[in-house]
């Protein structure tokens, strides 16, 4: 294992330690827990939005954390669920009255760490209600899921309840636009190598030199396929026609589009993927909206992409292009 | 070599289309060329602020494209320095009469053909001038360099240089503010892993398994030495030093830290390398001003990172915090 850390059991304080420190005007640290909160939190009368996960996903969840987008992030060990009193840490640091909104991707520990929470906060008074996104359209169940996994299709919900939430949304409309959300996003990835979660000390899979995995889930879980590695044309293809028979986007929809680099992928692959993406939609019919590329939810230092298409109204276009500060999702 | 890529001679070209495919209201790419200028160029009025070298260091050079920053990139073959004649094109496109302004990076044939390209601009009567960026405290000479090499420091000239332009400045301003953020900029890289380039398919050096090279440039030039590899701590602890004997910043001054992925290097560890930087201008009383952690300047798949600080003025401040609507820098 070569990897840029110190101690491999400090990575995530270290990590987060690291992430207020390059923006200690923005962001700020709840003492002795692994939460990082907008720095005017909470915000008076406005539902409080939260999210997170295991680490080794950045620049997921701090970096959404920001003005317009995420109140809260709370950080699990690497590729591991945070434990339901963080969550619940990052439930109290948010509130102020109006509620808190939950933004948790479909892994079973994460769904019941955050729901536990969830359960002791509302003992405490505070109203909370949650989604699950599950965008990952590759496989049902998995090696820690039941149904589909949630992956790079959970930044467009951070951004767009984050943006509901800053006009002064109640719970319930945030959850009736996040759940639009998750309706209609659907992501496909697939890796040409593995990750190693330092403490482990070794890949958590192996691919041989020449092979790739279709479908593959952002803590390397199994995909559809393993095979030859083909061209970026022939990847882009299939992980877009993969989303498209599963979410119907008509000839004249609008869609966001996503090109999330896992972690080592070089910014020249994913342009290239897009090329293709972008090529399909147009002999389809679909118009884009907005295309982001880049390193948006990684799994360490996995190379491979995955596409994302969101499918949009005039509402989702609205909060997709409001205003964020959040240091990953500049606006 | 294990790459998401189409034709292996074709990687540029994929790419740039790739590039204005993502953003086609903010860019559009001059037509059988390697240039891609903002859509709105050449600007009236308005010098024109052009940068560029060889591809496989993206976002650089055409994701700082746009309003506030370059008005046109242009690209080379992978590590390889683009032709006069793209160049030439890239001054053509941005001309409106006040000037172009070029922001070089340090290597012997960016220099000659930048400035050959400047020559036959001025034949056509078009006033070019220049800076030559060369922030890499690593080694003086180098495979491809006669001095320093220009590394992600350049990213803060192009913000700079292309701040100051927009404001309306002269070609002299311009060249002025561009220098003073050349005589304060310095930067120092790391790596642990090679690239290797798609046209020659092997890496382009090889590490030990345990092995790390410090100062090493960023086509994998040499650079001070090779030894095992150590802890983060460390290894920022030597980036920064190298720095600060290199450049002088008392106590009391002003920086901008930028920590830059070399392509495929987690921001995890960006986070934990940024820790200990922040740490040391800390003890040392040199006040950080804002701090920028991603990849910025890469190096195709290089596993690595390296360190640039930017000592700042008032001047500096401001036209670093200015407006920026280019992809890999929004401001």
């Amino acid at each position: 294992m070569k990897k840029i850390i110190n101690d491999p059991e400090n990575v995530v304080q270290d990590m987060l330690n690291g992430i207020v420190a390059a923006y200690p005007n923005q962001l700020k640290r709840i003492e002795n827990t692994t939460v990082i909160t907008r720095m005017d939190a909470p915000v008076p009368n406005k539902v409080g939005i939260i999210s997170g996960g295991g680490s080794g996903h950045e620049p997921a969840h701090a970096g959404y954390v920001g003005k317009g987008m995420l109140d809260a992030a709370v950080a699990g060990e690497v590729f591991t669920s945070p434990t339901p009193d963080q969550v619940l840490e990052a439930i109290r640091a948010v509130h102020s009255g109006a509620g808190v909104f939950m933004v948790i991707k479909n892994y079973t520990g994460d769904c019941l760490n955050f729901e536990m929470a969830a359960e002791l906060a509302e003992a405490e008074g505070i109203q909370v209600d949650q989604v699950i996104v599950n965008d990952d359209a590759a496989v049902e169940n998995s090696s820690y899921t039941i149904g589909r996994r949630g992956i790079a299709g959970t930044v467009f919900v951070h951004k767009i309840a984050g943006a509901k939430a800053e006009r002064g949304a109640s719970l319930a409309e945030i959850k009736a636009v996040a759940e639009k959300v998750v309706q209609n996003v659907r992501s496909m990835g697939m890796a040409i190598s593995p990750c190693t979660v330092p403490q482990a000390g070794k890949p958590s899979f192996t691919l041989e030199e020449n092979e790739m995995e279709i479908g593959i889930g952002i803590h390397g879980e199994p995909g559809i396929e393993r095979k030859t590695i083909q061209t970026a044309d022939e990847i882009a293809e299939q992980l877009t026609s993969k989303i498209l028979e599963d979410l119907e986007v008509p000839r004249g929809s609008e869609v966001a589009v996503l090109i999330n680099g896992l972690g080592a992928t070089p910014e020249m692959e994913l342009y290239i993927v897009n090329r293709k993406v972008q090529e399909m939609l147009n002999e389809k019919g679909i118009r884009v909206f907005e295309t982001f590329v880049g390193n948006y939810m990684t799994s360490l230092e996995m190379a491979g992409c995955s596409v994302t298409l969101l499918k949009l109204d005039d509402e989702l276009k609205d909060l997709l292009s409001a205003e964020s500060n959040a240091p990953a999702f500049r606006k």
